[in-house]
């Protein structure tokens, strides 16, 4: 263990307390079964090498990290042009989970794609047959990124079948944009591939991996490949900063400072910034006690005092 | 032809013209293509009997009519206390479907039954195994309430599939209120019933009738028998005169006074007061060319002059 | 005391226990110090004399009962073209003092008389070039309807400066409103003029006389001399009938069916209707103890058990 | 005239013409007057120096561009906890002066800032016996900031006094947080300030030094003195990112990505990043025709393609 992971190792030490603080999300009885006081952290280094601390060894469901992740994909499959004329890029202060914003806009076109709305949207645009077909592509798309095999990037079906069984607010969001033209399609195909989406299972290393490949402008930080375009990347980094933390996004970007997404499986995915210290890197976090916003709450400390310490600014 | 239904003839011919101003409903195909100048009016007189003039003898779909009339069977079937805790009595300024204030309002209520959130809740408590035996129930009410046969109470198969495909924002509604706890069983089924109950022909005199018996206490105008109770009756009054015709339900109140309650078929169903000369009355107003608000623009139009001439008030 | 006078003292002490379940408004200083059991009501029959039961020699303020006699005046003075090219008359889901409906309704009307924003507009078009030149022409009104010398229409000063201090949620609904062309004028000065129309001192028979003037299409019931035009006694009451009782307007139509207004002091304006056995008469009630939607708990109580034993319906 | 320059000119050429599509704010009449064709930019180096094109010689009012700086002299004044006791650090996607988001939102405190109801809760919190003392105050930081004595921070009195006679809306949200008790104080003494401070009149090498200032961590670039404190640069700099372009903010995070504050006077501040080549310096952009969602359109396009072009993301 070098210095660098002694030094994460206190700080999951430090942080865990914080967990007491929080709750697991219990909306979804699957998710409500994970141990509380978990916290681990995997930071990807510029060479594509880890440092990792804590309970880094669990998998878990991606949940709203995807938004940020399928944002990448309809970007690279469609362009901008088409993408921001069904969902927009400015935060907004309403939950995420909010129909009534929609109602007030016209066009009632969702704000960002990190709301709840947006996100749908952003889903419905993938292409294929069935539901089966759509989710594939997202799989590939991820196994491209994590460079894996596709056949390893897999969903857990019982958080998605619960989830899928749940999730009337969604439903309404959805019937609400199709009526007004924002989405098209079957509502119950679409919510199959979004609940499917969110309960991908992933660990510490692959989020930190994403990271990486956000901080590097697309590029395999082995072998220098271009994953996502450099243009993509910067609109799609723009977007966690300003709205990646739910309504706690702006306290984010004070505190952190970071592009990060989360997800209410406790999972944070953030990228490093070149005027940090430990910029050119990537940090994948699991903590699944969540605070009053959906955050994970060690997450969101930790993230806290390794920029303060760790970092010029 | 009388005295009272010469005058009442001339009046027709005034207010047909106002149904330049208007528009027919389009946003269902079947509805689009009704000629748009028709106007008739019927008025159930004390003793049963009818006077009308104008075109009385098209059939038309009863549309949001329905509301009042569903409202009537739940709160006999299952008491003002069941039914009033899962929709208000309260009007709204929001437009009838507004699903906004439905996020505002806590618990997610519905403020009345007169709109669509508070209409769909209301028809979603009817009983009955399937979709078609629902829709029975509620034939059976109105056949008996126009003392026919119940196979004569029938719905347009054509209106009733166009606006099940199309009514994305009911569902939205519906989805919703199901997060919540408000309507509860198969969100398809209930559009299914919504929409065919909504679909039901009727003619102006079946208005009529029905708004002699409101008039009337809920009695049988020709037999005395009750067919609605009167503390039934007088809620679902109240609740037509403050909510009945959408969001001019206020104007309605100062220009006209009477309980009445509106479709976008055109259709208006309104009932004396005590207080006009014209009490005990029922009135029934076919006229399909709407105003901005959806209501019948020469109809809205004739009920203010009736009012005006031939009432004490 | 008269058999009437009998049952009524029977009521009053029947609904009495009710004021323990209520609160006496305290967000002035003036109105918490009142006794909160007190329960009066005096009916004002056709003839012009009076029964009454229970407290009924105590002065009140009359806080927003005014709102429905402002409404009066400026539809007397100004016309009713005017009037509502400034305020609509539709009811609203939103509570009396809400500023939000104003900003999303296009343009910046106030949707009805009765809340507050539609007062202080209604207020703003007293004519006069001081606020006691203004407040003079609204005690000139109410003395013409109470046959008393101006003289004895006083306001509370106490009141009236406590509240003028205290208001700053209506000075931002007419800055607002100023903003939007709504209201005219110095902001202060109708705040003053408003609060003083607040705080006049009335009691139940002053208010049931004037229901009783209402009830009567506006003729002084003792000389037959129309006060108020029978055109505007009908618009106001229209508009008591859907927006007179807050929040709570839809449930006292249901459960009452008076055309009333009442204000935060425990005032209770309300008028016969002729389907009632008890047309005719006009209602005057002190009741300060307050439900939660800030109408008089034990009043409410009153007028309904009244309604519901004595009338027909 | 160096490369840079050169190149910078060609810039204001290039997108001069985009002033064509926009317009000059005319709810001040003062503002209203301005040639609507002029752009100016200047950029403060690291080493203090300026480069320039255009039309940099003209004076303007700082406008909203002074809400970035009030909230920095508070937080260095009083701190952070106690400002953000008063108003929040989220991004809204309401309009920088809507006022009903601070009815819904419990308490009632401003979300951020940026929009108009922060800013004036921040202006508050500025201490001194009179409007006087207090403007003072705030000049003598500018003052500070630009390394010029007070007497050259002044303000332009007719554009003061014109915005304080028109600004109602800026009242009724006044009155609206001092009924929540967000604001205390007098209103009128408040808005004298708040007129006074987004009347200072400065330049686009004001901006641009100020910009420097920021992108520096605080430190004045000539002599290494600190003028703000890191960590209130920090979180300055992140409400800028999140808040700072109105509800363009989301789009300029995209397309731009660099801190910035825009004044409807056509003022814009914005600070480099380390991640761009051109990080440590300060931009100051004048181009008072304005798009739709009051920035100064020229001066965002100006801005868009130079960090598309001369830097590294």
């Amino acid at each position: 263990m070098n210095v660098l992971e002694q030094q994460l190792a206190h700080l999951v030490d430090e942080c865990r307390p914080y967990t007491a603080q929080g709750k697991v999300a219990d909306y979804i009885p699957e998710l409500a079964h994970v141990q509380d006081d978990l916290l681990g952290v995997a930071i990807c280094l510029p060479d594509g090498s880890y440092i990792h601390a804590g309970d880094v060894h669990h998998k878990f469901t991606i949940q709203s990290v995807s938004k940020a992740l399928t944002l990448c994909y309809v970007l690279m499959e469609f362009g901008e042009d088409y993408v921001f004329s069904k969902v927009g890029m400015e935060p907004t202060g309403d939950a995420f989970n909010s129909i009534a914003k929609l109602e007030e806009t016209v066009p009632s076109k969702p704000l960002n794609p990190m709301i709840n709305a947006g996100a749908l949207a952003v889903t419905s645009m993938i292409l294929g047959d069935t539901a089966e077909l759509k989710i594939y592509q997202f799989r590939q798309f991820l196994a491209t990124l994590l460079d894996v095999p596709v056949e390893e990037v897999t969903y857990n079906e019982k958080v998605a079948r619960s989830e899928y069984e749940t999730t009337d607010l969604n439903r309404a969001l959805l019937y609400f944009m199709r009526h007004h033209g924002i989405v098209e399609g079957d509502v119950d195909e679409i919510i199959d591939v979004y609940t499917k989406q969110c309960a991908i299972e992933i660990d510490c290393f692959d989020l930190a991996r994403i990271g990486r490949i956000l901080s590097g402008n697309g590029e395999d930080p082995v072998t220098g490949e271009e994953l996502i375009p450099r243009r993509v990347v910067r609109i799609v980094k723009a977007i966690m900063t300003t709205c990646g933390m739910y309504d706690a996004s702006g306290e984010f970007a004070v505190r952190v400072g970071l592009p990060g997404k989360s997800g209410v499986s406790g999972a944070i995915l953030a990228t490093g910034k070149h005027e940090l210290g430990l910029s050119d890197v990537g940090f994948g976090i699991f903590g699944p006690a969540l605070d009053s916003k959906g955050n994970s709450i060690a997450g969101m400390k930790l993230l806290e005092l390794l920029v303060e310490r760790y970092t010029s600014r």
